[in-house]
């Protein structure tokens, strides 16, 4: 499978991080973002059950994969609408983010 | 585009960060881990140039995303001798590595 050139990886540390319900809604809100043009591909997930190595990081609660194909999208990506309306609706769920562009090399 | 259930998130800090040379290494060595059969998909990059918000790492050199259909595949993906030869011949050119394992939601 040939995958789109940026890679935009956001991991989500919950105000909560035992409270499944806000888990769950930080996912339903991270899958409309799924709805914009320029998203080309989405992985939502939560840390997986492989061997935990030390360097590992599973503190994690929710991560977020988003492929562009360019970065002229991703920009176009972060003023929409809908990933505008995520954030309103969601940020008060998370205490802590990260993020991560790559451009494939 | 539909993506494969597990990401594997793998982050390299350089121990010569100003080197093209190691990181050309480097990153020529992670595209061989594309010839393993239960990799997926494949995503070698370096950080893009988006906005560096407070949020954005890019302190890293590399990145690294493989995708799998589920855990025991990536298990077969750890001993596998082409990412084996991988670690043996590359793993002098960092100095940390951070992996982020999750399956979809």
């Amino acid at each position: 499978m040939s995958l789109p050139k940026i890679s935009h990886t956001v991991f989500f540390w919950l105000k909560n991080p035992d409270s499944i319900e806000d888990r769950s809604k930080l996912v339903e809100g991270l899958k409309t973002l799924g709805q914009i043009e320029q998203v080309k591909a989405i992985h939502i997930g939560v840390p997986a059950s492989t061997e935990q190595r030390e360097v590992v990081v599973n503190s994690y609660q929710v991560s977020e994969l988003l492929m562009f194909e360019n970065v002229e999208d991703e920009k176009i990506y972060q003023s929409h609408p809908i990933h505008q309306a995520f954030v309103e609706n969601c940020s008060h769920l998370w205490q802590k983010v990260e993020v991560y562009d790559s451009v494939a090399v």
